[in-house]
């Protein structure tokens, strides 16, 4: 939830004269998304939703988000366009904020995903990843294997306040991890944070992706494991091998998966957990003064975690491990 | 801003079903009104305002307030109309909380009104006071002038943390205000809250008025007051004769003010600036713990009650004394 910048009427009107997208009818504050300030703003041509960027997300990412967003769009994903100016450009300025305007996506987030959900999503996920091959702007993924023990050390002295022996079992994990994980595996764009509020369906059929913020360039077998972590376990943190299998299908329809990628599938999936493990527990241990957000309690990957360890073939994600290439 | 409650998809759809109002499109949680959970509902036939009832509000008052919102709706104000359920009610349940879907009203509030819109404001109240007429039930207003001491002696203690003198000044005014509170104006339903946030407008003219989560049965004239608080003070607490003159103008165009009733208005002004000065300082010392909004500073009704106190003519809410009945 975030509406951090008060945008005025008459800066707005202003705002909205570079754009041919009509007059301002209405304009909400909406609760979505956690790093930026968004709208649903209503105009005489349409709705759409307005960003202005705050100071947590750094300004030379925007021309890769909104560079993204465009490039996934025109290549037939069902994702945000950016709206362009009259001067030719995206990212505009409101309230002494980076701004942008993109297009509604009709739709709505599933709380609890069925199969068939799990399966419209991989399918998704392939569609992304093929749609990304070509943009030409790289970016890093700023929480990639190499930036988790650097996070941990921040919340180190401090991990075992939520289960005594968490910071052991932490370390030893990203040893673990640290030598084992693959490298030489696809790469591409990936989306990062392919959660459940990240994706809208209508009638149970996939109907966009929103939220790119996070999106950068890695294994592209990552995002399947990140996928994986949030569609697949029960409310009482079981796996759901037939959501796992349902979501792989439905990638592998799309984009088929090499055997290195099936094979690298528990070590994604343990390195997936370990990073929202380690940004719930920072964020767990460091909730500001007068925050608007409560912190996700970081047990869930604890024990998300703990199940991937456990994953000793990919015969546990619902793969047929005999008919790994067809 | 709000949203407190989490709505389902499975839960929504459901609930949808005991509407004529198509099926769901799209739900945003929006960051308006403080006491609710409010969302910006799409479905297939249109836009409207689902509200969940959170522990705040009183469940009694709900028939109030829907029905209220239904009669000047008939009687052709501009306001949001509850959306009857196939069973006839207004009023279901979502979530285990009392909820009711809306319609859309579209408009914008603006930060800074002109003497013009204040123009349009008076002349949406006039409408509104004389469209509440004949409404069958009743509600009394809960921060009425019996109720500000009891109030004021919950913050009685640590007022002057505010101010220093603060305590003194405001039992001064309570006294003064009990005893020379008019009883014998017009009364009717009033908003009690119409401030710039709650006013919507399109291209400059009056649109809507939503939020009648205040309105209750007092004083006509004391609505006036209200507005004459929130709408013509600039943004140095300066009073604009102006905008008070257009206010006014704007009212009497629609409903004749009795020479009673202007000549009210400095002493229902003050009771106005001290209401919003009393719940203020509540909640500027009663911040909750994880709070999601920022009180507002209650220093700024201090100023305002200080310009009213001064005020020994209606001539200085720029009505023409010597033409009080035209």
């Amino acid at each position: 939830m975030a509406v951090y910048t008060e945008v005025s009427d008459s800066a707005l009107i202003e705002h909205l004269t570079k754009y041919d997208i009509g007059e301002l009818s209405s304009i909400k504050g909406i609760a979505e998304g956690v790093e930026n300030s968004n709208y649903l703003l209503t105009t005489t041509k349409g709705r759409y939703i307005l960003t202005l960027y705050e100071a947590r997300v750094d300004t030379n990412d925007l021309p890769f988000f909104l560079g993204l967003m465009e490039h996934l769009a025109q290549n037939g994903l069902s994702c945000p366009l950016p709206i362009v100016m009259k001067n030719g450009e995206t990212l505009g300025t409101l309230e002494n904020k980076p701004a942008a305007i993109i297009s509604f996506l009709d739709g709505f987030s599933v709380k609890r995903p069925s199969a068939d959900h799990c399966k419209e999503l991989g399918k998704a996920l392939a569609q992304l990843h093929m749609a990304g091959e070509g943009f030409s702007i790289k970016r890093a993924n700023a929480l990639a294997v190499a930036d988790w023990r650097p996070l941990f050390e921040k919340s180190e002295k401090r991990a075992d306040e939520v289960i005594v022996g968490l910071s052991d079992k932490i370390k030893t994990e990203l040893d673990f991890l640290e030598r084992n994980w693959p490298h030489d595996l696809p790469k591409g764009v990936i989306h990062a944070d392919m959660f459940t509020d990240n994706v809208f369906f209508l009638q149970n059929k996939f109907s966009g992706i929103i939220d790119f913020y996070f999106a950068c360039n890695d294994l592209l077998a990552y995002d399947i494991a990140i996928c994986l972590n949030d569609w697949c376990f029960e409310p009482d943190w079981s796996f759901n091998i037939t959501k796992a299998r349902a979501l792989l299908g439905g990638y592998r329809s799309v984009r088929p998966l090499s055997q290195a990628e099936l094979e690298a599938l528990p070590v994604l999936c343990r390195g997936a957990a370990l990073r929202f493990l380690l940004t719930r527990l920072f964020d767990w241990l460091n909730v500001p003064v007068g925050a608007m957000v409560t912190p996700k309690n970081p047990s869930e990957y604890i024990e998300k975690l703990k199940f991937h360890k456990g994953v000793n073939s990919v015969a546990l994600y619902g793969i047929d491990v005999n008919k790994v290439n067809s």
